[in-house]
């Protein structure tokens, strides 16, 4: 009897142990949370619904605003493709990591790509045992070498450039999955829902482990293509069919982390890769209030929408005007899921504070750069010019020496230079400009290598 | 006991009647609407949160586009003051009313006003047994007989004109109550609360009434002024101040008719007289992804933000792209409360419909005049301009033949002239202005004379 009492009290304890153990390690996957970036291409600032556009519907955007946090004045690191791309997954200035100079962006016949030696959110994830994905356009190189593969995503599946680059002198547009083309010129009209079939079989393939998913949908960059359920519907046009196909997709991404009660454990953030190409007229998008777009240092070039929703974590309803740039994102991953940050030198900070609702602000500093220039430098609430160009104008470069200077905070849209009334603030903003470019070591390029 | 329990019968059925007399003549009660009309002056398409304004907040403004309907193509009859407030009052287009030619606006040194021979929601209301009061800028006429008394309202607190107009050869500013001079030239740094106290005064006497309250803020008209508690809290400067502090008593009306349990049964508008003042330059507020402001026919000049919240009738949350005017508020608003349309010739259109949300659109046409003239005609998308001319700029007016024609819901910044591409609706867009010219019955000026 005291054998057998001892025996169930023994057998008790192991069965209370390993619930404990179990319980532990439900707790421990609990408590390292899910990533998810949704990256537009060429969406402007106020190409939504929930940013003032009046005819383009974005209930599901709408929504996830309604559900998190809504940026009003959130950066891209450039006012182009590539390298607003590799300073969003690396935390750093694409001056730094090769990907400016030679030419603005990779094309098709372009030997270079995202150097070996950088680290990316990705790899900084595996480090913590996550499951990574890319789905869609990844534009840091597509030769073998340069693929997502290398850059720790265990799965890739997209375009891996812009979806104009075919015809002419380039090869048929290449569908990749992993490092195998699977198709060419694929029809673009099914590509986001193609896309979103291969997000949602991620997401829920990995419900039950952490998972770190990137997903840079091609549109609505031209040439614009919309699904038979979307085409026409919008009454901003093809534009707004494409934008609106966009909607579609996170909205079935927020249903499906709904669905699957990981919602509370995913930190979702949609934003776009620079502001809109105006040079293609109705096919482009809008800036809203912000002046120029794609190409440019105005605000319109690379202030872009951003919602980030996490449900439990962030507060709903949430609007903020804290600075922030997609080069952020790395450090708020590497805080959120307790990765380490990785050794190089980065230009994101942690905003985790912000979107918990801790700090209003905790960024000082925007650079705009166009390529390896220096053309502005917002500090707080000012912003100086110190040289105007657009990519797509045939306007020279226009140096400013003293800089133009704005007051962004009162006046976004750039209007009113206040250089003269505020000759101190020129000082400063020279001063940052001289300590900037003193102290960066420019990264050598990789962008200006041709395959022969 | 016979007779008893007949007695206790009868007692009983009196009783039961009292009650149901009550219950029915609370019903009724019930359904009659309030209608509450919030009217902001010049504030622009692009100065709310809401409505995509990056450091302008607008936490209750906000809230009510949660709450309610929001509208994105929702336009004023006039692009300036005097003639856009006259339209929403009656329901027609100016140019019927007088209230256009011989000056822009109505001045301190005018001699005329609305006529009384108009009928006003007021007087409409009146008819059926509302309360009415207007608490703030009236700027339809201040000499005696063309006070609020004049037109349907039982209270009036307000500056009869526009709050910049005193100074040099005009008196000092006054502000009334009734139709008597209380003070001159009132501290504006606290009008905004003294409007917000009259107005929740109004509300609570009369919670148990039916009432029309029509709200016309004086601001963010310069010269800006805001209160203590919101000056220099702005991320906008004190433009941004302003409009907080209108969206702060904006959330002071709502609260109270929640906490009075009526606000199922009001009706709450929120809206602009006309697009921004942008020569003001900062102290001007913005049109958003708009051309132009005050002043013109370019689409800021009148499309403005507006917000409909009528809790269990207007759905929460819903954006709407359809076609609608402030003239129609009063048809609108006869419909909702049983009152009788008056006879003049109206240009508003019923719109009960679309904040019920039974139909997507209900208005085809609408004009844009300045002063007598029409200037441009949209129809559907598109919208042709016969005369380009900006009340503020000093480029001649330039006539169009054909006409500027643009597809707004693609196009909404209008940039992108297609007339050439669209023959046919250049000659559609010809035949409605002829239509529209030929049939207008203009209305004696009553802007013309001065005061001797």
């Amino acid at each position: 009897m005291l054998i057998n009492l001892l025996t169930l009290n023994l057998v008790s304890a192991i069965v209370c142990m390993a619930a404990f153990s179990f319980s532990a390690k439900a707790q421990q996957k609990k408590k390292q949370p899910n990533f998810i970036i949704i990256f537009a291409d060429d969406l402007g600032y106020g190409d939504l619904s929930c940013y003032g556009h009046p005819t383009i519907k974005t209930p599901n955007l709408d929504k996830m605003t309604a559900e998190g946090m809504k940026f009003t004045q959130f950066y891209v690191a450039a006012n182009v493709c590539t390298p607003s791309r590799a300073a969003l997954l690396t935390g750093r200035l694409p001056v730094r990591n090769g990907m400016t100079g030679g030419s603005t962006v990779l094309f098709p016949n372009s030997a270079g790509g995202l150097p070996s030696s950088e680290v990316t959110i990705a790899e900084v994830l595996k480090e913590k045992g996550y499951q990574t994905a890319i789905i869609g356009k990844w534009h840091l190189g597509h030769l073998p070498q340069f693929l997502p593969a290398k850059q720790g995503f265990d799965y890739y599946f997209g375009i891996p450039y812009s979806n104009d680059m075919n015809g002419g002198k380039y090869p048929p547009l290449p569908l990749i999955k992993n490092e195998k083309t699977i198709e060419e010129n694929p029809d673009q009209t099914t590509l986001t829902k193609r896309y979103t079939d291969e997000v949602i079989n991620f997401i829920k393939n990995n419900r039950d482990k952490p998972f770190f998913l990137y997903y840079p949908n091609n549109f609505p960059h031209v040439p614009l293509f919309a699904s038979k359920g979307f085409k026409g519907k919008s009454k901003r046009g093809l534009y707004g069919d494409v934008v609106e196909e966009l909607d579609w997709s996170v909205g079935q991404i927020l249903k499906t982390l709904k669905d699957l009660k990981i919602d509370n454990n995913t930190l979702v953030i949609f934003t776009s890769d620079n502001g809109p190409w105006l040079t293609q007229k109705e096919q482009g998008g809008s800036a809203g209030l912000l002046f120029e777009g794609k190409g440019s240092s105005w605000e319109g070039g690379t202030r872009v929408p951003m919602i980030a929703r996490w449900s439990g974590v962030i507060k709903p309803n949430q609007t903020t005007a804290a600075l922030a740039t997609t080069m952020d994102l790395l450090p708020t991953i590497v805080k959120f899921s307790g990765a380490k940050l990785p050794s190089q030198e980065l230009d994101g900070q942690d905003i985790s504070a912000i979107l918990k609702g801790e700090k209003e602000n905790v960024r000082e500093l925007v650079y705009y750069y166009s390529g390896t220039h220096l053309y502005a430098i917002r500090k707080g609430l000012w912003k100086a010019h110190f040289t105007t160009k657009s990519l797509y104008s045939k306007e020279p470069a226009a140096p400013h020496n003293p800089p133009l200077l704005f007051n962004l905070e009162n006046d976004p849209s750039e209007k009113y230079d206040v250089s003269k009334k505020h000759p101190e603030m020129v000082e400063e903003m020279k001063k940052e400009f001289d300590r900037h470019t003193a102290n960066m070591k420019v990264g050598p390029s990789n962008m200006e290598e041709k395959i022969k």
